[in-house]
């Protein structure tokens, strides 16, 4: 391993980490090397995480651009264990959040108010940036990482652009939520569509993010916010948390759009699907009111899969839009986004519905795929 | 006809106009009747009209609710030759653009400072409004009417929602592009993307919209206008608006909107298409950038076609939106944008190629399929 070292304190680090050998493949416990943090990292050990749709794609193949074997993970808070050279402002034994999608703060991106993006985000790109490629090894191989982050282990090494330190009071095991599920949903709803006081949203999907953006619509003044699901084992929660309707499809022997439609007396005005299908994408714009409604596409689908839509619904005078993580550039925001949880703006309680101890992540997995959970966090 | 008439003045009169008897026929210049105007009616001159691929797809069937026998044409400039009972602010004599696109100024969207749609518009519907459905008569047949305005006719009906009253001094033969092809392009740079000084543009479709869409960034002060065309004859044309580029896909053995990335490092701020085919749409799309860009659908597609988006062209922050008519409350803003023509904020010339009298529409059309005309206008 050619890595630069800062003198003795940074050894490299046995630790326990989750791998996927190969596709479909269940999670292995392995014993991973995690290196020393070179200039611009840091390592953290990683103290909560939680389950993701996200990583489940991956697992399958879902999602371009992923390589095996692989430590997944990407919704975590943790502490700082040691800080390579040039890095400032975090010190060992401060509490951080990783940040799948950066904010170096210097490229077009970031200088540009109305992005997110930051030049070093992995996402839709087949390869980590070439200078910290290697990060774990197990085995004597190289293991890939997931968003560059890879919370799915006991340690793991951040580059400076891809953490934010956060209040020393934060619960870290319900902070690591605004990692991505909390964040992506409540900012889809207050930056991404920007929801009005007094309008009507449809929210498809009542996952950990669905919820997130039932909260930001709530947050945001909504007058009325339908819950759409399969799962109605869901909404009780979903009515908790701000949904003032809620509804099945199968419930209904037409499509759901036209459900909404006369619902809302002509179509929502802001939707938002959290499931990641596109057939329910498409479902989405259809039931936004066609002379203004604005639908966001927060879920991830699967790589190969399009959305086939009639140019149509676009030119009645609909807007589709989409952001990664809520549209919040993240280092900025996150640690606000903490200051508000603590200060009780918004409660993350109602999202975590199981609790388990990091060697049980498949067990979380199968609580995912059986829709048994909302999300589950992992501890260690 | 059971029918409302005011008096003498308000007879019936035989007149010339275009019908299209069947699925992709030709023009038939035919002797039609038109009613006197009843409530809430005008009877119109038509003097001059342009020839509009939206037209064309009607003639071939393409565009879903079109039904034959049928009147095209819906983008005119004409005189008031008759006014029905409750209808003010206009005379015999006055110089009115048809609106396809009407303003009621009464329903929930003429309402909503959000959209230019009316309830009275008859795009995406199968039917006219019932009330006003018998307007021409041919050889003892009702003839079906282009979103209740056809204006390939020498006198036409409209509703008082459906047309504006413009300045005397207007030349009627320059600013009936104003009741479609300008308003729709210059529209969507300047409502629609709302296109901000000193950003980059990409306009697919040179056509007399994409032409208009080029005059609106350059008004908007947009700083790099890339017009995209595999019609190279419309080049100088593009350049003498405005455009700084010009490239055609044919020479290049990459996909355009790779190409268009590469030129302005990382994508345009703004796309448009303005030719109406789902496949440019996407194409469109790619173009802008992954972070902020904005694309406008303009185009027109066949009833049937979709665009098959990948959703993770919206999820890195793209924003897809589209408006008929160029987002204008058509009503109120028509009569400004004469003036502005009058005015001369942007000339009309250049989009005119050709003048034909209203008996060679066939030719005219010919023209158009031909890739030979920017704008035909055909007089009366």
């Amino acid at each position: 391993m050619k890595r630069f070292t800062q003198g003795s304190v940074h050894q490299v680090i046995k630790c326990k980490a989750a791998i996927i050998w190969e596709t479909g493949k269940p999670f292995s416990i392995e014993e991973v090397e995690v290196p020393a943090p070179r200039a611009h990292e840091i390592r953290v050990k990683i103290v909560a995480t939680g389950i993701c749709r996200s990583d489940e794609h991956v697992i399958h193949g879902l999602l371009s651009g992923s390589e095996f074997p692989i430590i997944l993970g990407h919704e975590a808070a943790g502490i700082v264990e040691s800080v390579g050279e040039g890095v400032t402002g975090v010190k060992p034994g401060d509490k951080v959040i990783p940040l799948f999608m950066p904010q170096c703060g210097k490229c077009v991106y970031c200088r540009n108010p109305n992005t997110n993006m930051c030049v070093n985000c992995s996402i839709g790109k087949s390869e980590e940036p070439k200078d910290r490629i290697v990060t774990f090894m197990c085995k004597g191989k190289q293991i890939h990482r997931m968003s560059n982050i890879s919370t799915f282990s006991e340690y793991t090494i951040l580059h400076e652009s891809a953490f934010a330190k956060i209040d020393a009071k934060a619960p870290l095991d319900r902070v690591c939520l605004i990692g991505c599920a909390f964040s992506t949903g409540y900012g889809s709803a207050v930056n991404t569509a920007k929801v009005q006081p007094g309008s009507t949203c449809a929210v498809f999907g009542l996952g950990g993010v669905g919820l997130s953006v039932i909260i930001g619509c709530k947050v945001a003044g909504a007058a009325q916010i339908i819950a759409v699901d399969l799962n109605k084992t869901k909404f009780a929660k979903a009515k908790e948390l701000g949904a003032t309707d809620c509804i099945s499809p199968h419930d209904y022997d037409k499509p759901i759009h036209e459900v909404l439609t006369e619902m809302t007396n002509g179509g929502v005005d802001y939707s938002f699907e959290c499931i990641g299908r596109t057939d329910s994408m498409v479902g989405a714009l259809q039931s936004s009111n066609f002379g203004f409604g604005t639908t966001v596409i927060v879920g991830v689908a699967p790589s190969t899969d399009k959305m086939a839509i009639d140019p149509m619904l676009m030119l009645t005078g609909r807007t589709l839009k989409g952001a990664f993580f809520g549209g919040w550039k993240s280092k900025d925001w996150i640690p606000k986004l903490v200051s508000d949880s603590i200060a009780k703006k918004f409660s993350l309680d109602e999202l975590v519905t199981h609790t388990l101890p990091f060697e049980k992540i498949n067990e979380g997995f199968e609580l995912l795929r059986a829709g048994k959970s909302i999300r589950t966090i992992l501890t260690f």
